[in-house]
Protein backbone atom coordinates (compact mmCIF):
# COMPACT_ATOMS: atom_id res chain seq x y z
CA UNK A 1 0.00 0.00 0.00
CA UNK A 2 1.68 3.36 -1.19
CA UNK A 3 0.11 6.38 1.21
CA UNK A 4 0.93 9.25 -1.14
CA UNK A 5 2.07 8.23 -5.04
CA UNK A 6 4.14 11.13 -6.66
CA UNK A 7 3.56 10.48 -10.95
CA UNK A 8 6.71 12.57 -12.32
CA UNK A 9 4.99 12.56 -16.54
CA UNK A 10 1.35 11.50 -16.69
CA UNK A 11 1.62 10.17 -20.11
CA UNK A 12 0.39 6.38 -21.18
CA UNK A 13 2.23 4.72 -18.70
CA UNK A 14 2.67 7.18 -15.80
CA UNK A 15 -1.54 7.69 -16.02
CA UNK A 16 -2.06 3.96 -16.55
CA UNK A 17 -0.20 2.74 -13.41
CA UNK A 18 -2.12 5.43 -11.22
CA UNK A 19 -5.46 4.24 -12.97
CA UNK A 20 -4.22 0.57 -12.09
CA UNK A 21 -3.26 1.38 -8.72
CA UNK A 22 -6.55 3.51 -7.68
CA UNK A 23 -8.46 0.54 -9.14
CA UNK A 24 -6.73 -1.78 -6.81
CA UNK A 25 -7.08 0.41 -4.07
CA UNK A 26 -3.19 0.12 -3.65
CA UNK A 27 -2.77 4.21 -3.47
CA UNK A 28 -4.04 6.80 -1.14
CA UNK A 29 -3.50 10.12 -2.83
CA UNK A 30 -1.59 10.47 -6.43
CA UNK A 31 -0.11 13.32 -7.30
CA UNK A 32 0.35 14.28 -11.15
CA UNK A 33 3.23 16.89 -12.54
CA UNK A 34 3.80 17.20 -15.38
CA UNK A 35 5.43 20.33 -17.81
CA UNK A 36 1.92 20.43 -20.19
CA UNK A 37 -0.64 21.98 -18.22
CA UNK A 38 -3.54 20.92 -20.48
CA UNK A 39 -2.45 17.00 -20.02
CA UNK A 40 -2.13 17.52 -16.42
CA UNK A 41 -5.67 18.95 -16.20
CA UNK A 42 -6.69 16.32 -18.43
CA UNK A 43 -5.62 13.74 -15.81
CA UNK A 44 -7.50 15.62 -13.37
CA UNK A 45 -10.39 15.34 -15.08
CA UNK A 46 -10.62 11.62 -15.73
CA UNK A 47 -9.52 11.03 -12.38
CA UNK A 48 -6.19 9.46 -12.93
CA UNK A 49 -4.40 11.63 -10.09
CA UNK A 50 -5.95 13.40 -7.21
CA UNK A 51 -3.55 16.67 -7.10
CA UNK A 52 -1.52 18.27 -9.72
CA UNK A 53 1.62 20.49 -9.97
CA UNK A 54 3.76 21.84 -12.32
CA UNK A 55 6.32 22.11 -9.50
CA UNK A 56 8.55 19.23 -9.35
CA UNK A 57 9.65 19.66 -5.70
CA UNK A 58 6.14 20.43 -4.39
CA UNK A 59 5.23 17.14 -6.15
CA UNK A 60 7.30 14.58 -4.32
CA UNK A 61 6.56 16.44 -0.80
CA UNK A 62 5.71 13.86 1.72
CA UNK A 63 5.44 11.28 -1.45
CA UNK A 64 6.73 7.19 0.11
CA UNK A 65 6.76 6.63 -3.73
CA UNK A 66 8.14 8.77 -6.84
CA UNK A 67 7.53 7.34 -10.27
CA UNK A 68 9.52 8.81 -12.61
CA UNK A 69 7.78 8.35 -16.04
CA UNK A 70 9.51 11.08 -18.20
CA UNK A 71 11.73 10.39 -21.84
CA UNK A 72 15.00 9.22 -21.25
CA UNK A 73 16.76 12.63 -21.89
CA UNK A 74 14.73 14.23 -19.04
CA UNK A 75 15.90 11.80 -16.57
CA UNK A 76 18.83 13.35 -15.44
CA UNK A 77 17.30 17.09 -14.80
CA UNK A 78 14.27 15.19 -13.17
CA UNK A 79 16.45 13.20 -10.72
CA UNK A 80 18.26 16.09 -9.85
CA UNK A 81 15.18 18.49 -8.72
CA UNK A 82 13.82 14.84 -6.53
CA UNK A 83 17.26 14.10 -5.22
CA UNK A 84 17.21 17.70 -3.73
CA UNK A 85 13.09 17.56 -2.43
CA UNK A 86 12.05 14.22 -1.61
CA UNK A 87 11.87 13.48 1.57
CA UNK A 88 14.58 10.58 1.91
CA UNK A 89 12.59 7.54 2.92
CA UNK A 90 10.82 8.07 -0.36
CA UNK A 91 11.38 5.04 -2.63
CA UNK A 92 12.12 6.36 -6.45
CA UNK A 93 11.60 3.97 -9.31
CA UNK A 94 11.69 5.03 -13.19
CA UNK A 95 9.82 3.31 -16.42
CA UNK A 96 12.71 3.78 -19.28
CA UNK A 97 13.40 1.45 -21.98
CA UNK A 98 17.20 1.59 -21.64
CA UNK A 99 18.75 0.51 -17.91
CA UNK A 100 22.35 1.40 -17.78
CA UNK A 101 22.15 4.74 -18.63
CA UNK A 102 19.43 5.46 -16.33
CA UNK A 103 21.58 3.55 -13.53
CA UNK A 104 24.61 5.44 -14.50
CA UNK A 105 22.45 9.26 -14.31
CA UNK A 106 21.22 7.32 -11.18
CA UNK A 107 24.45 7.22 -9.46
CA UNK A 108 25.82 10.44 -10.41
CA UNK A 109 22.95 12.41 -9.47
CA UNK A 110 21.37 10.50 -5.99
CA UNK A 111 24.67 10.02 -4.02
CA UNK A 112 23.30 8.38 -0.95
CA UNK A 113 20.19 8.08 -2.36
CA UNK A 114 21.15 5.48 -4.94
CA UNK A 115 19.95 2.92 -2.63
CA UNK A 116 16.45 3.66 -2.68
CA UNK A 117 15.73 3.92 -6.49
CA UNK A 118 15.08 1.00 -8.19
CA UNK A 119 15.42 1.24 -11.98
CA UNK A 120 12.47 -0.05 -13.85
CA UNK A 121 11.05 -0.91 -16.91
CA UNK A 122 7.03 -2.01 -17.86
CA UNK A 123 7.46 -3.63 -21.27
CA UNK A 124 4.11 -2.12 -22.31
CA UNK A 125 2.78 0.90 -23.86
CA UNK A 126 2.39 1.60 -27.78
CA UNK A 127 2.04 3.67 -30.38
CA UNK A 128 -0.45 5.91 -28.60
CA UNK A 129 0.96 8.44 -26.24
CA UNK A 130 -0.50 10.65 -23.61
CA UNK A 131 -2.63 10.86 -20.49
CA UNK A 132 -5.87 10.07 -22.89
CA UNK A 133 -4.62 6.64 -24.05
CA UNK A 134 -3.62 5.23 -20.15
CA UNK A 135 -5.89 2.65 -18.51
CA UNK A 136 -6.22 0.54 -15.74
CA UNK A 137 -5.45 -2.61 -17.41
CA UNK A 138 -2.35 -1.67 -19.26
CA UNK A 139 0.17 -3.80 -17.28
CA UNK A 140 -1.52 -6.66 -16.43
CA UNK A 141 -0.12 -10.41 -18.27
CA UNK A 142 2.88 -7.65 -19.16
CA UNK A 143 5.85 -7.87 -17.67
CA UNK A 144 7.93 -5.49 -15.83
CA UNK A 145 11.68 -5.33 -15.38
CA UNK A 146 13.86 -4.25 -12.48
CA UNK A 147 17.48 -4.33 -12.62
CA UNK A 148 18.15 -3.11 -9.28
CA UNK A 149 22.52 -2.06 -8.67
CA UNK A 150 24.43 -3.77 -5.59
CA UNK A 151 23.51 -0.96 -3.66
CA UNK A 152 19.53 -1.19 -4.20
CA UNK A 153 18.04 -1.49 -0.87
CA UNK A 154 16.15 -5.04 -0.90
CA UNK A 155 13.03 -3.31 1.04
CA UNK A 156 12.95 -0.46 -1.81
CA UNK A 157 12.99 -3.35 -4.69
CA UNK A 158 10.52 -5.03 -2.60
CA UNK A 159 7.79 -1.86 -2.72
CA UNK A 160 8.14 -1.24 -5.99
CA UNK A 161 7.68 -4.94 -7.05
CA UNK A 162 4.70 -5.17 -4.99
CA UNK A 163 3.33 -1.95 -6.34
CA UNK A 164 3.94 -3.12 -9.90
CA UNK A 165 2.05 -6.49 -8.96
CA UNK A 166 -0.73 -4.55 -7.42
CA UNK A 167 -1.37 -3.80 -11.40
CA UNK A 168 -1.53 -7.62 -12.74
CA UNK A 169 2.16 -7.76 -14.43
CA UNK A 170 4.38 -10.05 -13.53
CA UNK A 171 7.62 -8.67 -12.61
CA UNK A 172 11.01 -9.83 -13.04
CA UNK A 173 14.41 -8.48 -12.25
CA UNK A 174 17.64 -8.73 -14.40
CA UNK A 175 20.87 -6.55 -14.69
CA UNK A 176 20.87 -3.01 -17.05
CA UNK A 177 23.04 -4.52 -19.03
CA UNK A 178 21.55 -7.53 -19.98
CA UNK A 179 18.27 -5.56 -19.81
CA UNK A 180 19.50 -3.48 -22.96
CA UNK A 181 20.57 -6.11 -24.94
CA UNK A 182 17.76 -8.10 -24.66
CA UNK A 183 15.30 -5.29 -25.75
CA UNK A 184 17.33 -3.51 -28.19
CA UNK A 185 16.55 -7.27 -30.09
CA UNK A 186 12.77 -7.34 -29.20
CA UNK A 187 11.93 -3.55 -28.97
CA UNK A 188 14.79 -1.33 -30.13
CA UNK A 189 15.52 -2.85 -33.61
CA UNK A 190 11.95 -2.98 -34.85
CA UNK A 191 11.11 0.56 -34.23
CA UNK A 192 14.04 1.24 -35.86
CA UNK A 193 12.81 -0.97 -38.94
CA UNK A 194 9.48 0.61 -38.69
CA UNK A 195 10.52 4.08 -38.37
CA UNK A 196 12.72 3.86 -41.45
CA UNK A 197 10.46 1.66 -43.95
CA UNK A 198 7.94 4.46 -43.56
CA UNK A 199 10.88 7.11 -44.20
CA UNK A 200 12.41 5.34 -47.33
CA UNK A 201 8.77 4.27 -48.51
CA UNK A 202 7.97 8.40 -47.79
CA UNK A 203 10.85 9.49 -50.28
CA UNK A 204 10.02 7.50 -53.12
CA UNK A 205 8.42 9.12 -56.13
CA UNK A 206 5.87 6.96 -56.02
CA UNK A 207 4.99 7.65 -52.43
CA UNK A 208 1.35 8.28 -53.02
CA UNK A 209 0.77 5.07 -55.16
CA UNK A 210 2.43 3.40 -52.77
CA UNK A 211 0.40 4.10 -49.62
CA UNK A 212 -2.18 3.40 -51.62
CA UNK A 213 -1.78 0.16 -52.45
CA UNK A 214 -0.18 -0.96 -48.72
CA UNK A 215 -1.55 -3.75 -47.60
CA UNK A 216 -3.22 -5.19 -43.87
CA UNK A 217 0.45 -6.73 -43.64
CA UNK A 218 2.29 -3.07 -43.89
CA UNK A 219 -0.35 -1.26 -41.69
CA UNK A 220 0.04 -3.88 -38.81
CA UNK A 221 4.01 -3.75 -39.55
CA UNK A 222 4.43 0.00 -39.34
CA UNK A 223 2.31 0.31 -36.47
CA UNK A 224 5.22 1.22 -34.15
CA UNK A 225 6.36 3.99 -36.13
CA UNK A 226 3.52 6.26 -35.02
CA UNK A 227 5.14 6.04 -31.97
CA UNK A 228 5.96 9.04 -30.02
CA UNK A 229 9.49 10.31 -31.77
CA UNK A 230 11.12 12.38 -28.77
CA UNK A 231 10.99 9.31 -26.56
CA UNK A 232 12.50 7.06 -29.62
CA UNK A 233 15.19 9.60 -30.04
CA UNK A 234 16.04 9.23 -26.09
CA UNK A 235 16.07 5.81 -25.93
CA UNK A 236 18.24 5.72 -29.39
CA UNK A 237 20.91 7.70 -27.30
CA UNK A 238 20.45 5.86 -24.28
CA UNK A 239 21.26 2.75 -25.70
CA UNK A 240 23.10 3.36 -28.52
CA UNK A 241 25.38 0.87 -28.51
CA UNK A 242 23.62 -2.40 -28.27
CA UNK A 243 20.85 -0.79 -30.95
CA UNK A 244 24.16 -0.09 -33.32
CA UNK A 245 25.38 -4.30 -33.03
CA UNK A 246 21.66 -5.08 -33.70
CA UNK A 247 21.47 -2.79 -36.43
CA UNK A 248 24.94 -4.29 -38.08
CA UNK A 249 23.62 -7.89 -37.21
CA UNK A 250 20.26 -6.99 -39.25
CA UNK A 251 22.15 -5.63 -42.69
CA UNK A 252 24.04 -8.54 -42.20
CA UNK A 253 21.00 -11.05 -42.65
CA UNK A 254 19.48 -8.50 -45.00
CA UNK A 255 22.31 -9.33 -47.24
CA UNK A 256 21.85 -12.64 -47.22
CA UNK A 257 18.62 -12.81 -48.41
CA UNK A 258 19.66 -10.17 -50.86
CA UNK A 259 22.18 -12.30 -52.10
CA UNK A 260 19.89 -15.40 -52.07
CA UNK A 261 17.55 -13.18 -54.34
CA UNK A 262 20.06 -12.14 -56.67
CA UNK A 263 21.03 -15.20 -57.49
CA UNK A 264 18.48 -17.49 -57.60
CA UNK A 265 19.02 -19.61 -54.73
CA UNK A 266 15.52 -20.67 -53.88
CA UNK A 267 16.55 -23.72 -51.41
CA UNK A 268 18.48 -20.59 -49.22
CA UNK A 269 15.61 -18.57 -49.60
CA UNK A 270 12.96 -21.34 -49.06
CA UNK A 271 15.22 -22.48 -46.04
CA UNK A 272 15.24 -18.73 -44.27
CA UNK A 273 12.00 -17.97 -44.53
CA UNK A 274 10.83 -21.61 -43.30
CA UNK A 275 13.19 -21.31 -40.34
CA UNK A 276 11.48 -17.78 -39.54
CA UNK A 277 8.06 -19.45 -39.67
CA UNK A 278 8.48 -22.04 -37.96
CA UNK A 279 10.44 -19.88 -34.83
CA UNK A 280 7.34 -17.71 -35.15
CA UNK A 281 4.58 -20.33 -34.96
CA UNK A 282 6.58 -21.15 -31.96
CA UNK A 283 6.49 -18.31 -30.25
CA UNK A 284 3.11 -17.66 -30.78
CA UNK A 285 2.23 -20.71 -29.40
CA UNK A 286 4.58 -20.54 -26.34
CA UNK A 287 3.76 -16.88 -25.49
CA UNK A 288 -0.18 -16.10 -27.14
CA UNK A 289 -0.58 -13.44 -24.79
CA UNK A 290 1.43 -10.55 -24.99
CA UNK B 1 -22.04 -14.44 -64.12
CA UNK B 2 -19.76 -17.15 -64.53
CA UNK B 3 -21.14 -20.74 -65.77
CA UNK B 4 -18.13 -22.71 -65.02
CA UNK B 5 -15.64 -21.36 -63.13
CA UNK B 6 -12.39 -23.46 -62.20
CA UNK B 7 -10.31 -22.47 -59.42
CA UNK B 8 -6.47 -23.73 -59.94
CA UNK B 9 -5.24 -23.81 -56.03
CA UNK B 10 -7.79 -23.62 -53.66
CA UNK B 11 -6.35 -22.10 -51.37
CA UNK B 12 -6.92 -18.98 -48.84
CA UNK B 13 -7.35 -16.74 -52.54
CA UNK B 14 -8.52 -19.58 -55.13
CA UNK B 15 -11.07 -20.71 -52.29
CA UNK B 16 -11.61 -17.17 -50.86
CA UNK B 17 -12.92 -16.00 -54.45
CA UNK B 18 -15.29 -19.12 -55.13
CA UNK B 19 -16.91 -18.26 -51.94
CA UNK B 20 -17.58 -14.88 -52.73
CA UNK B 21 -18.50 -15.63 -55.85
CA UNK B 22 -20.95 -18.46 -55.00
CA UNK B 23 -22.25 -16.07 -52.09
CA UNK B 24 -22.92 -13.16 -54.89
CA UNK B 25 -24.63 -15.74 -57.07
CA UNK B 26 -22.34 -14.50 -59.53
CA UNK B 27 -21.21 -18.39 -60.47
CA UNK B 28 -23.02 -21.49 -61.73
CA UNK B 29 -20.64 -24.67 -61.27
CA UNK B 30 -17.03 -24.00 -59.28
CA UNK B 31 -14.56 -26.67 -60.21
CA UNK B 32 -11.40 -27.08 -57.94
CA UNK B 33 -8.20 -28.38 -58.93
CA UNK B 34 -5.27 -28.88 -56.61
CA UNK B 35 -2.10 -31.29 -56.08
CA UNK B 36 -3.32 -32.20 -52.62
CA UNK B 37 -5.99 -34.55 -52.27
CA UNK B 38 -7.07 -33.90 -48.27
CA UNK B 39 -7.12 -29.72 -49.02
CA UNK B 40 -9.28 -30.73 -52.04
CA UNK B 41 -11.56 -32.84 -50.04
CA UNK B 42 -11.78 -30.13 -47.29
CA UNK B 43 -12.56 -27.61 -50.39
CA UNK B 44 -15.58 -29.80 -51.11
CA UNK B 45 -16.48 -30.36 -47.57
CA UNK B 46 -16.73 -26.37 -46.67
CA UNK B 47 -18.94 -26.37 -49.87
CA UNK B 48 -16.31 -24.00 -51.42
CA UNK B 49 -16.28 -25.90 -54.75
CA UNK B 50 -18.86 -28.61 -56.00
CA UNK B 51 -16.38 -30.67 -57.99
CA UNK B 52 -13.31 -31.51 -57.32
CA UNK B 53 -10.30 -33.26 -59.14
CA UNK B 54 -6.53 -33.41 -59.25
CA UNK B 55 -6.29 -33.97 -63.15
CA UNK B 56 -5.99 -30.35 -64.63
CA UNK B 57 -6.93 -31.13 -67.95
CA UNK B 58 -10.45 -32.17 -66.76
CA UNK B 59 -10.68 -29.30 -64.37
CA UNK B 60 -10.49 -26.70 -67.11
CA UNK B 61 -12.94 -28.82 -69.33
CA UNK B 62 -15.90 -26.43 -70.40
CA UNK B 63 -15.05 -23.33 -68.26
CA UNK B 64 -15.67 -20.33 -69.09
CA UNK B 65 -13.10 -18.48 -66.37
CA UNK B 66 -10.01 -19.92 -65.57
CA UNK B 67 -8.28 -18.71 -62.21
CA UNK B 68 -5.13 -20.28 -61.78
CA UNK B 69 -4.37 -19.48 -57.65
CA UNK B 70 -1.06 -21.26 -57.45
CA UNK B 71 2.49 -20.05 -56.02
CA UNK B 72 4.64 -18.36 -58.76
CA UNK B 73 7.02 -21.60 -59.71
CA UNK B 74 4.18 -23.19 -60.63
CA UNK B 75 2.69 -21.10 -62.65
CA UNK B 76 4.78 -22.24 -65.95
CA UNK B 77 3.60 -25.60 -65.69
CA UNK B 78 -0.06 -24.99 -64.79
CA UNK B 79 -0.29 -22.45 -67.73
CA UNK B 80 0.91 -25.20 -70.02
CA UNK B 81 -1.27 -27.94 -69.17
CA UNK B 82 -4.44 -24.94 -69.34
CA UNK B 83 -3.37 -24.30 -72.95
CA UNK B 84 -3.52 -27.29 -74.27
CA UNK B 85 -6.94 -28.47 -72.36
CA UNK B 86 -8.70 -25.58 -71.92
CA UNK B 87 -11.67 -24.00 -74.64
CA UNK B 88 -10.09 -21.73 -76.70
CA UNK B 89 -12.83 -18.99 -75.55
CA UNK B 90 -12.04 -19.64 -71.75
CA UNK B 91 -10.63 -16.35 -70.39
CA UNK B 92 -7.63 -17.32 -68.11
CA UNK B 93 -6.52 -15.24 -65.12
CA UNK B 94 -4.08 -15.32 -62.31
CA UNK B 95 -3.34 -13.87 -58.63
CA UNK B 96 0.06 -13.79 -58.64
CA UNK B 97 2.13 -11.37 -56.39
CA UNK B 98 4.19 -10.35 -59.20
CA UNK B 99 3.66 -9.95 -63.03
CA UNK B 100 6.62 -9.09 -65.18
CA UNK B 101 7.62 -12.88 -64.45
CA UNK B 102 3.79 -14.38 -65.30
CA UNK B 103 3.47 -12.01 -68.53
CA UNK B 104 6.35 -13.41 -69.68
CA UNK B 105 5.59 -16.98 -69.22
CA UNK B 106 2.18 -16.34 -70.60
CA UNK B 107 3.67 -15.10 -73.78
CA UNK B 108 6.28 -17.57 -74.46
CA UNK B 109 3.66 -20.60 -72.95
CA UNK B 110 -0.10 -19.47 -74.28
CA UNK B 111 0.73 -18.18 -77.77
CA UNK B 112 -2.99 -16.87 -79.72
CA UNK B 113 -4.33 -17.61 -76.48
CA UNK B 114 -2.43 -14.84 -74.91
CA UNK B 115 -5.22 -12.50 -75.74
CA UNK B 116 -8.03 -14.13 -73.25
CA UNK B 117 -4.95 -13.97 -70.58
CA UNK B 118 -5.91 -11.11 -67.59
CA UNK B 119 -2.73 -11.10 -65.61
CA UNK B 120 -4.05 -10.51 -61.89
CA UNK B 121 -3.20 -9.36 -58.45
CA UNK B 122 -5.85 -9.41 -55.47
CA UNK B 123 -3.90 -7.50 -52.99
CA UNK B 124 -5.27 -9.42 -49.77
CA UNK B 125 -4.09 -12.20 -47.98
CA UNK B 126 -2.13 -12.16 -44.87
CA UNK B 127 0.09 -14.94 -42.75
CA UNK B 128 -2.70 -17.83 -43.17
CA UNK B 129 -3.01 -20.51 -45.96
CA UNK B 130 -5.13 -22.91 -46.94
CA UNK B 131 -8.86 -23.50 -48.00
CA UNK B 132 -9.73 -23.80 -44.52
CA UNK B 133 -8.61 -19.71 -44.04
CA UNK B 134 -10.32 -18.77 -47.05
CA UNK B 135 -13.78 -16.85 -46.31
CA UNK B 136 -16.47 -14.84 -48.70
CA UNK B 137 -15.53 -12.01 -47.50
CA UNK B 138 -11.95 -11.62 -48.12
CA UNK B 139 -11.44 -8.95 -50.99
CA UNK B 140 -14.36 -6.56 -49.86
CA UNK B 141 -12.74 -3.02 -50.14
CA UNK B 142 -9.62 -4.71 -51.03
CA UNK B 143 -7.91 -3.57 -54.85
CA UNK B 144 -7.29 -5.93 -57.23
CA UNK B 145 -4.50 -4.81 -59.95
CA UNK B 146 -4.89 -6.03 -63.37
CA UNK B 147 -1.87 -5.97 -65.90
CA UNK B 148 -3.43 -6.34 -69.45
CA UNK B 149 -1.13 -6.45 -71.81
CA UNK B 150 -1.24 -4.98 -75.35
CA UNK B 151 -2.49 -8.36 -76.97
CA UNK B 152 -5.04 -9.01 -74.10
CA UNK B 153 -8.62 -8.71 -75.31
CA UNK B 154 -11.00 -5.68 -73.82
CA UNK B 155 -13.56 -8.29 -73.40
CA UNK B 156 -11.24 -10.50 -71.14
CA UNK B 157 -9.98 -8.20 -69.34
CA UNK B 158 -14.08 -6.54 -68.68
CA UNK B 159 -14.84 -10.10 -67.54
CA UNK B 160 -11.85 -10.47 -64.79
CA UNK B 161 -12.91 -7.01 -63.98
CA UNK B 162 -16.51 -8.11 -63.47
CA UNK B 163 -15.59 -11.03 -61.58
CA UNK B 164 -13.78 -8.88 -59.12
CA UNK B 165 -16.24 -6.47 -58.41
CA UNK B 166 -18.47 -9.16 -57.60
CA UNK B 167 -16.41 -10.06 -54.70
CA UNK B 168 -16.52 -6.55 -53.57
CA UNK B 169 -13.32 -5.54 -54.33
CA UNK B 170 -12.29 -2.22 -56.23
CA UNK B 171 -10.71 -2.98 -59.29
CA UNK B 172 -7.67 -1.08 -61.00
CA UNK B 173 -5.34 -1.31 -63.65
CA UNK B 174 -1.40 -0.60 -64.60
CA UNK B 175 1.69 -1.46 -66.36
CA UNK B 176 2.97 -4.99 -65.31
CA UNK B 177 6.80 -3.27 -64.43
CA UNK B 178 4.92 -0.57 -62.31
CA UNK B 179 2.66 -3.55 -60.35
CA UNK B 180 5.72 -4.73 -59.53
CA UNK B 181 7.68 -1.59 -58.30
CA UNK B 182 4.96 -0.51 -55.71
CA UNK B 183 4.70 -4.43 -54.72
CA UNK B 184 7.85 -4.54 -53.88
CA UNK B 185 7.96 -1.28 -51.71
CA UNK B 186 4.63 -1.76 -50.07
CA UNK B 187 4.73 -5.83 -49.53
CA UNK B 188 7.91 -7.76 -50.97
CA UNK B 189 10.58 -5.70 -48.73
CA UNK B 190 8.53 -5.61 -45.73
CA UNK B 191 7.83 -9.73 -45.44
CA UNK B 192 11.86 -9.42 -46.01
CA UNK B 193 12.14 -7.55 -43.06
CA UNK B 194 9.68 -9.58 -41.37
CA UNK B 195 11.58 -12.70 -42.11
CA UNK B 196 15.05 -11.72 -41.78
CA UNK B 197 14.07 -10.26 -38.04
CA UNK B 198 12.46 -13.22 -36.62
CA UNK B 199 15.46 -15.39 -37.82
CA UNK B 200 17.81 -13.21 -36.94
CA UNK B 201 16.93 -13.16 -33.17
CA UNK B 202 15.94 -16.61 -33.59
CA UNK B 203 19.89 -17.18 -33.87
CA UNK B 204 20.91 -14.95 -31.08
CA UNK B 205 21.92 -16.51 -28.09
CA UNK B 206 19.53 -15.01 -26.12
CA UNK B 207 16.67 -16.60 -28.44
CA UNK B 208 14.69 -18.24 -25.50
CA UNK B 209 14.53 -14.94 -23.53
CA UNK B 210 14.46 -12.39 -26.68
CA UNK B 211 11.13 -13.89 -27.42
CA UNK B 212 9.92 -13.93 -23.67
CA UNK B 213 10.18 -10.46 -23.68
CA UNK B 214 9.10 -9.52 -27.22
CA UNK B 215 5.85 -7.06 -26.45
CA UNK B 216 2.75 -6.29 -27.87
CA UNK B 217 4.61 -4.27 -31.06
CA UNK B 218 6.85 -7.44 -31.72
CA UNK B 219 3.92 -9.40 -32.20
CA UNK B 220 2.60 -6.76 -35.22
CA UNK B 221 5.45 -6.63 -36.81
CA UNK B 222 6.23 -10.26 -37.15
CA UNK B 223 2.77 -11.45 -37.80
CA UNK B 224 3.35 -11.85 -41.79
CA UNK B 225 6.99 -13.86 -40.83
CA UNK B 226 4.37 -17.01 -40.42
CA UNK B 227 3.42 -16.54 -44.19
CA UNK B 228 3.82 -19.44 -46.51
CA UNK B 229 7.43 -19.80 -47.46
CA UNK B 230 6.73 -21.21 -50.37
CA UNK B 231 5.02 -18.37 -51.89
CA UNK B 232 7.43 -15.86 -50.81
CA UNK B 233 10.90 -18.14 -52.51
CA UNK B 234 8.72 -17.53 -55.40
CA UNK B 235 7.57 -14.03 -55.17
CA UNK B 236 11.44 -13.07 -54.69
CA UNK B 237 12.65 -14.76 -57.48
CA UNK B 238 10.23 -13.84 -59.27
CA UNK B 239 10.65 -9.47 -58.91
CA UNK B 240 13.87 -10.16 -57.66
CA UNK B 241 15.53 -7.21 -59.67
CA UNK B 242 12.68 -4.71 -57.72
CA UNK B 243 12.97 -6.40 -54.91
CA UNK B 244 16.90 -6.10 -54.25
CA UNK B 245 16.57 -2.34 -55.40
CA UNK B 246 14.15 -1.79 -52.46
CA UNK B 247 16.66 -3.47 -49.88
CA UNK B 248 19.74 -1.35 -51.27
CA UNK B 249 17.11 1.73 -50.30
CA UNK B 250 16.24 0.07 -47.25
CA UNK B 251 19.95 -0.70 -46.17
CA UNK B 252 20.85 2.54 -46.94
CA UNK B 253 18.09 4.06 -44.76
CA UNK B 254 19.12 1.81 -41.88
CA UNK B 255 23.00 3.03 -42.12
CA UNK B 256 21.47 6.41 -42.07
CA UNK B 257 19.59 5.64 -38.59
CA UNK B 258 22.56 4.20 -37.27
CA UNK B 259 24.75 6.51 -38.23
CA UNK B 260 22.43 9.52 -36.21
CA UNK B 261 22.49 6.87 -33.39
CA UNK B 262 26.38 6.14 -33.08
CA UNK B 263 27.37 9.86 -33.65
CA UNK B 264 24.74 11.01 -30.68
CA UNK B 265 22.91 13.40 -33.44
CA UNK B 266 19.50 13.96 -31.42
CA UNK B 267 18.20 15.96 -33.91
CA UNK B 268 18.50 14.05 -36.90
CA UNK B 269 16.89 11.22 -35.49
CA UNK B 270 13.89 13.05 -34.16
CA UNK B 271 13.89 14.64 -37.67
CA UNK B 272 13.81 11.12 -39.10
CA UNK B 273 10.82 9.74 -36.62
CA UNK B 274 8.85 12.45 -36.42
CA UNK B 275 8.92 12.32 -40.74
CA UNK B 276 8.10 8.62 -40.59
CA UNK B 277 4.90 9.35 -37.95
CA UNK B 278 3.50 12.13 -39.62
CA UNK B 279 3.67 10.61 -42.95
CA UNK B 280 2.47 7.02 -40.92
CA UNK B 281 -0.76 9.11 -39.63
CA UNK B 282 -1.49 10.54 -42.79
CA UNK B 283 -1.27 7.49 -44.36
CA UNK B 284 -4.10 5.96 -41.90
CA UNK B 285 -6.01 8.96 -41.87
CA UNK B 286 -6.41 8.83 -45.97
CA UNK B 287 -6.69 4.97 -46.00
CA UNK B 288 -8.29 3.80 -42.26
CA UNK B 289 -9.47 0.88 -44.41
CA UNK B 290 -7.44 -2.32 -45.55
Amino acid sequence: MIHRLTIVGVGLIGGSLAAALRQAGYVGEIVGHGRNRANLDRALELGVVDRITLDLAEAVEGADMVVVAVPLGAIRSTLEVIAAAAPVEAVITDVGSAKVMVVEVARSVLGEGLSRFVPGHPVAGGEQSGVAAARAELFVDHKVILTPTAETDTGATTAVREMWSATGATVMEMPAGHHDQVLAATSHLPHMLAYGLVAMLSRLESEAEVFEFAAGGFRDFTRIASSDPVMWRDICLANGSELTTMIDDFIAELKLIQGAVDGGDGTALLDEFAFAKSERDRFMRQWPKP
